[in-house]
């Protein structure tokens, strides 16, 4: 029923009162055309949360952005793309050198700026282009998120943006995001770069505590090629403008922000993955009739992590054994006798697996229904009552063209 | 030292006095040319031990070869490729009279027959063509080994066999083996089908342990898409003809046989590796200076896994930061400002990140040193004594082609 009071809208990461953006190009890239650098920025300092990589090998940006959000509020983000500044002598003096060049822009104090970079690994980052980029950045900001979004991607084939409206006491509230990621994606209590914001109002403690729980069923649920990057961070941005009573404690209204917060983050996440690199097909995995939520949720991502999955998707192959196989090695707990399997798509259903073993199902139809850009594997492990779902892509030659020669 | 008393020989399975095999069609493949039945036999029972998959899904044969090898000794294998006959009704009735159909045609009992099957997960295999390929086979058999490494082979370009000689109190023993595998490999203490066999005395309990141990540092270090079977098992069998004194503590002889099925394993893995499906390149890498040896295989592995490593491995692309990301994720403990990679090959070597950070190398010579068909990938941690070899090979077109559509 919570549902029903979240309404999708258009926009992203200005679609919450208050928040405005910019993307330039600044000269990190050699590609004049693409943008590298991206600005968000509230007037109202913001309650922030966030979540990073559990990578051992860390992008220099996310020591500083932890500081600064462990330390109070945070009033702007810079992105740049193209670079990840990690694994290079002196990224984190260049990083914080980057928050108080924002800082000074906009009149804020550098504690106050969050810091991420995305990109190539090991290659050294100068502080010349953000020079050139911060001020242009300062007076391009606007109400349009785009041109930011699309200044964070990497090999995203699309800018990824989402947007929800809701009430919380009456008061009008929004919850909007951008996200970027194609590769390097399969995150571990942390994902690729999320930036998430919103008007409601709601204490720091009570924001992380709903970003950590979201990220367990969303951006934790999605992989592309099974590599956790050394850069992912999520970051969630609220700065109370919209005037409901600051939310403190798991209220009502804090199961409704959820509910929100729940809804970009799905939204994003099918974005992420469907626009994985190379991928031709988003593929989408519910598992039902598990004994434990943690059974569930391995045995659904499991799945879509299996490379040979994958690449039988990419080639419309109902090849379901290949679906149990993951399953099996995926250390889920499930009877292999009581498994059912049922591809889904726009195109109609195919069940090609009952009680552990294949159905005379035809291949045709089974061809016909993978054939579809969004694929469903819908499968039943016919013991207790828990469910996951989790989100990944096909694996396709253009992975291998892409990851062949990434640098060059 | 025990090294140099270890030489390699032509030859596989059939290396040991006593042991034959055969292989041959007999109608389970559609494609006639290539053989889908192999038989290995020794007149001396052998001691067996086995390890299998861990994956909870298992092919039937599985779990009928298990009873075997653990009520007594083995005197001959049966092994179809083709159908894995797996998640299908009365798959162990059938694994069982495959056994019984063996036991007939040699005269020895069903229960010292090792069954085992490789293939499609999920289609139906029919007793008929064991009816008649069994009888085929024994008249078959022979010294060569070929055939049968030949009859085992699925996706595999090329068959696998090694063997080695050395000395045991005065006598000379042997030890050889074939193995199978091109795809979903990355066992989990256990692996695809390798049989091996030795004409050393060795009990039962010595002959499970020298297995179980050695193959923590040979086909556990192996991985070609990161999916574990539901079919694989390493069998090794010893019947003793050598005439040495029986091996039944850790004595100089069980270390000497220990380094003996060490140089078979890992001419086997490698085999494995670069002939994984649509390889153009066997991966090779070797983590020194680890504060543990689990640090040591965690990091070699993760790196060797890494999809996005292999892509750029196949392109040749020295994008060393991500053999720091994937070590980063894989759950070793290490310090990544002590890390160094140097990439090595017959054109060459490169050293491309010390202390954590790139260093200025050419391109040029790089993409020259990362052009041949064997790369070494090589790692230091700065840390401890402690180190470990994986190995892999890189992510092809070819491998997203032969996987996309498997089955037809």
């Amino acid at each position: 029923m919570k549902e029903e009071k979240i309404k999708k809208i258009n926009g992203g990461v200005c679609a919450a009162q208050g928040f405005l953006a910019a993307g330039v190009y600044c000269g990190i890239r050699r590609n004049r055309t693409k943008k590298d650098l991206a600005l968000v920025y509230t007037p109202a300092p913001a309650n922030a949360a966030a979540v990073y990589t559990r990578n051992l090998v860390k992008g220099a940006p996310l020591a500083v952005t932890k500081a600064h959000v462990d330390a109070g509020k945070i009033s702007a983000v810079i992105c740049n793309s193209g670079i990840a500044n990690t694994c290079c002598a002196g990224g984190k003096e260049l990083a914080e050198a980057t928050c108080a060049l924002v800082g000074e822009a906009l009149g804020i104090p550098a504690s106050s700026v969050a810091v991420a970079s995305t990109g190539v690994i090991g290659q050294p980052l100068d502080l010349a282009p953000f020079r050139r980029g911060i001020p242009e950045l300062v007076a391009a900001l606007s109400k349009d998120g785009t041109p930011a979004a699309q200044a964070i991607m990497t090999t995203d084939t699309i800018n990824k943006q989402a947007a929800v409206e809701f009430e919380l006491g009456g008061k009008v509230c929004r919850l909007g995001g951008m996200a970027k990621g194609s590769g390097m994606i399969h995150p571990n209590m942390a994902t690729m770069l999320v930036y998430l914001t919103t008007d409601a109002a709601i204490s720091k403690e009570m924001l992380q505590r709903a970003l950590s729980s979201d990220i367990e069923s969303t951006f934790n649920m999605m992989s592309v090629d099974g590599d956790t990057s050394t850069n992912d961070m999520v970051l969630l941005l609220a700065n109370g403008m919209a005037g409901n009573e600051e939310i403190t404690c798991e209220n009502d209204d804090f199961r409704t922000f959820m509910c929100a917060l729940n809804t970009v983050n799905i939204a994003l996440c099918r974005m992420l993955a469907g626009d994985g690199e190379g991928a031709t097909k988003l593929l989408d995995c519910v598992v039902t009739g598990a004994d434990t939520l943690a059974d569930a949720r391995k045995a659904a991502k499991s799945v879509i992590c299996s490379s040979l999955v994958k690449a039988a998707m990419f080639g419309a192959d109902a090849n379901w054994g290949r679906v149990l196989c993951a399953m099996g090695y995926g250390g889920a707990s499930f009877d292999p006798e009581k498994v059912s399997v049922v591809f889904r798509s726009a195109a109609g259903e195919v069940e090609v697996c009952r009680g552990g073993s294949g159905t005379d199902f035809s291949e045709e139809k089974a061809k016909e229904v993978l054939s579809a850009n969004e694929i469903i594997i819908e499968v039943s492990l016919g013991g207790g009552s828990f469910s996951a779902e989790a989100w990944g892509c096909d694996l396709t030659y253009d992975y291998v063209r892409i990851n062949g020669d990434y640098r060059t």
